[in-house]
C-alpha cells in the first residue's frame, strides 16, 4: 500500500487554502493597477492584503521544508517557488498556484493524457497573459518612453508577445519589464510547442490507428497456445506408457 | 441499423442552404467594406441582407436547439454560434459555415485522415484571412490613428499576422480591432501547429514504414495454429483409445 | 516491367537542359538586380537572355502537354508551372527547376527518407531566399516609401520575413511586394514545419529504439511453428495406423 | 574491442584544456564589450589574451588534422571549427567548445535520448544569446543609426530575435550585425523545432503507452513454443518405435 507522506499530506490539505491565498493576491495585485485613479487608501490597503498572502505563503514554504524528507531535493525541486517568494520582481509568478484550479477540471472527466495537456496549456496561457499583463503594466506605466498606459495595453502585449507575432507597437523599456518580456517569450515558445505536439501525437495516433488493419499477436495468446502444446505433451507421456503392460 | 435523429435530418437538408445564406451574407457584409465610395442606397441594402441572413441564422439555431434531445449539451457544444449570432462584432464568424463547402471537397475523394487535415487547414486558412481582412478593415477604417485605409492593407495585415511574421507596420488601435487580431493570433499558432503536425505524421509514418522490414505474427495467424494443435491433441486421443481394445 | 511513358522519358532527356537554362535565366535576371548602375546595352541583353529563357521553358511545357497521356490532369498537376510561365511577377518561380540540382545530392548517397527532406529543406531555403530577394529588390526599388536600395536589403529582407522573426525595419510598399512576401511568409510556416517534424521523427525513432528492448514475434517465425506442427500431426496419423496391422 | 583512434585519444585528453581556453576567451573577449569605459591597457591585455587563445585554437586544430586518418573527411566535418578560426567576424562560434561543458551534465545522470536533447538545448540556447549578445555589441555599438549601445541592449535584441518575436525596436543596421543575427534566426527556428519535437515525442510516448494495453507477442516466445513442439515429436519418434518389437 501506497502512504502518503506528511509532505503530502500537508500539501494536499493546504492546496485549496492556497488557491484562495492566491486569488486573494489577484484580486489585490491587480486593483491598483487595473484603476489606478483609485483612493489612496484603497491602494495602501491592497498592498497590506498583498504583503499578508506573501508572508502565508513564506509559511507554507517553510512548513514545506520542516516536513520534506530531503530537504536540498526540496530546495532544488522548488527553486520557482523560492524565487517568486524572494525578488519583489516575481511576485506574479505566485499565481502559478492557480494552476491547481485545474484538478477541477480534471475531477469533471478528462482523464486521456491529451486532454490534461490540452487543459493545462489552455488554461495556463490565460493565467500567463492575465498575469504578464497585469506585470508589465506595473513595471512599465509612468517609466521615461513607456508604450503601455492602462492594464488594456498591457494585456494586448502580452498577446501580441506570446503568439511571437512581435508588432513592435509596444515593447518594454525598463529593465523589469524586458525579463518580464523573456519569460513571456519562454512561454510562447514552449505554448507554439505544446499546441503542436498536442496535435501531432493525435494526427500519429489516428493515423496510425487508420493504417493498422492487422492486430498483431499477444503474449496471453500465444502463452495459451503453449498451455495446449504442454498438455498435448503431458498426455501423450501418459497414453504411451500402457502399451508395455 | 444506425438511424438519424431529427436533428441530423434538419442539419443535412439545410446545410446547402445555410453555405447559400453565409454566401448571401459574406457579399452582402464584404461590398461597403471594399467599396466603401459605393452609393448610400447600396450600402442600405447590403446591411437589410445582413440583417435578413442574421434572422435566418437565428431561425436556424432555435430550430436545431428544439430538435435537439439534449438542450444544454447542445448549448455548450455550439457557443461559437451562440456569440457569432449574439455578439455583432462577431458577426463574421457566422462565415464559418462555409466550411460547409469542404464536403464538396470531401466528395472529390479526400478519404484519409490526413487529407482531410490538409484540406480543412487550407480552405480555413483562406477563409479566416479572408474574413479577418474584412473585419478589421471594418474595424479600423477611419478610427484616429488607423493605418487601414483600404481592404487590401487589411487582407496584408491579415497575412502578416496569421504567419506570425509581424513586421508591425501595420497594427490595429482599436479594441474592436485588437479583439479581432487576438482571435487571428490564435489562429496563426494554430495554423503552425496544423502544419508542423501534418508534416511530423506523415514523416513518422514514412519513416517508420522504410525501417520495418519485418512484419509482426498476427493474432489470426496464432489462434490459427492453436487450432491445428487442438485438432492434433483431439485426433491424438481418438487414436490412443483403441488400443486397450 | 515498369516501361517509362513518353512524357518521362522526355522529362529525363531534358532535365539538365533546363537546371541550365535555369542558371542561365537566374544570371540574366540577377545581374541587373544586384547591379543597378550597370550600362544600359548590358541591362538589355540581359532582358533579351531572360526572354529567350522564357520562350524555351514555354517550348518545353507545350511538348509535355502534347506528350501527356492525361492531358487535364497534366495542367492540374502543373499549375505552378503554367502561373510561373504566364504572369510575369511569378518570373522567379521558374527557378524551382534548380530543385532538381538535389538529384545530383541524392546521388551522392543520401536513400533515406529524412535525408531527403533534410536536403530539399535546405537547399530549397537557400533558393527561396535568394529568389525572394532578387524579386523583392525588382519589385520595390525606386518606389516611394521603399526601404530596399539594394540587393543586401532584399536578402536581409527575405532572412527575417522567412524565420517569421519580422523586425518592420523593412516592409514591403507595393502590392507586388505584399504578393511576393505572402508567398514567402507560406514558405516560412512551411520550413519551420518541415524543420519541426524532420527532428520531431528523428526523436520518435531514436527513443522508440530506446524504449524496445523486446522483439515482436514475427508472421514468418510462427508459420514456421505451424508448419512443425503439420509435420507432427502427419507423422501422427502415419505411426498410429500401423498398430492395428 | 573497440580501439581508439590517435585522433579521439588527443580529442579525449585535449577536451579539458579546450574548455578552459575557451572560457579564457569568453572572459578576454566579453571585458571590453560589457565595460567599453575600461582602461586601455586592460583592454589591451583581453586583445592579446584573445589572440592566444585563437593561437591556441589554431595548433589544436593542426594536431588533430595531422593525426586524423582520412584528412579530407576531417576538414568536410570540421568545416565550423575552420570557420571559426579564419573568419575574424565568427571568431564567437569558437565558444562552441563550450557544449563539452554539457559532458558534465551526462555524468551527473542524464542517459536518456530525450534528457540529453533537452540539456543541450538549454544549455546551447543560454550560450547562443549570450554570445550572439556579445557579438551583436560588439559589432553595432557606435555604428552610424545603431540602436544598442550596451550589452543590455545586445541580450535583449537576442532573446527577441531568437523567440522570433522580432518587435523592431532593436535590429542590426550594419553588415556583421545582419549576418550575425541571420546566424541567431536559424538557430531560433531550430530552437522552436528542438523543443516541439522534444515535446512530441515525449507525448506520442505517453499516449502509446496509455493504449497499449496488449501487450505483443515476442520472438522469444514464439520460438520456446518451438523447441515444445520439437520436443513433442521427438518423444513421439521414439515411443512410436519400440510397438513394432
Amino acid at each position: 500500500m501506497w502512504v502518503m507522506s506528511r509532505l503530502e499530506v500537508w500539501e494536499e490539505r493546504t492546496e485549496w487554502w492556497l488557491v484562495a491565498a492566491a486569488l486573494v493576491f489577484l484580486g489585490a495585485y491587480a486593483t491598483p493597477i487595473i484603476w489606478p485613479q483609485i483612493p489612496a487608501d484603497v491602494t495602501r490597503t491592497c498592498h497590506v492584503v498583498v504583503l499578508i498572502t506573501w508572508v502565508i505563503f513564506w509559511i507554507d514554504y517553510a512548513v514545506r521544508l520542516g516536513l520534506a524528507e530531503d530537504r536540498s531535493r526540496f530546495v532544488r525541486r522548488n527553486v520557482i517557488d523560492l524565487v517568486a517568494l524572494a525578488v519583489p520582481m516575481f511576485r506574479p509568478l505566485r499565481l502559478l498556484v492557480l494552476l491547481n484550479l485545474i484538478t477541477v477540471l480534471n475531477r469533471v472527466g478528462l482523464h486521456t493524457m491529451r486532454g490534461r495537456v490540452a487543459t493545462y496549456t489552455g488554461f495556463g496561457s490565460l493565467v500567463m497573459i492575465l498575469v504578464a499583463g497585469l506585470a508589465i503594466t506595473d513595471a512599465e506605466r509612468g517609466a521615461p518612453g513607456s508604450m503601455i498606459g492602462s492594464f488594456g495595453d498591457g494585456l494586448w502585449w502580452a498577446a501580441v508577445t506570446v503568439t511571437t507575432v512581435g508588432y513592435g507597437d509596444i515593447f518594454p523599456v525598463t529593465a523589469a519589464g524586458r525579463v518580464i518580456a523573456a519569460v513571456l517569450m519562454v512561454g510562447g515558445i514552449a505554448l507554439l510547442g505544446v499546441v503542436t505536439a498536442t496535435l501531432a501525437s493525435w494526427l500519429v495516433e489516428r493515423v496510425s490507428t487508420e493504417n493498422e488493419r492487422v492486430e498483431t499477436a499477444t503474449r496471453a495468446q500465444v502463452e495459451a497456445l503453449a498451455d495446449e502444446v504442454r498438455a498435448l505433451r503431458a498426455e501423450l507421456a501418459t497414453r504411451s506408457e500402457p502399451p508395455p503392460g
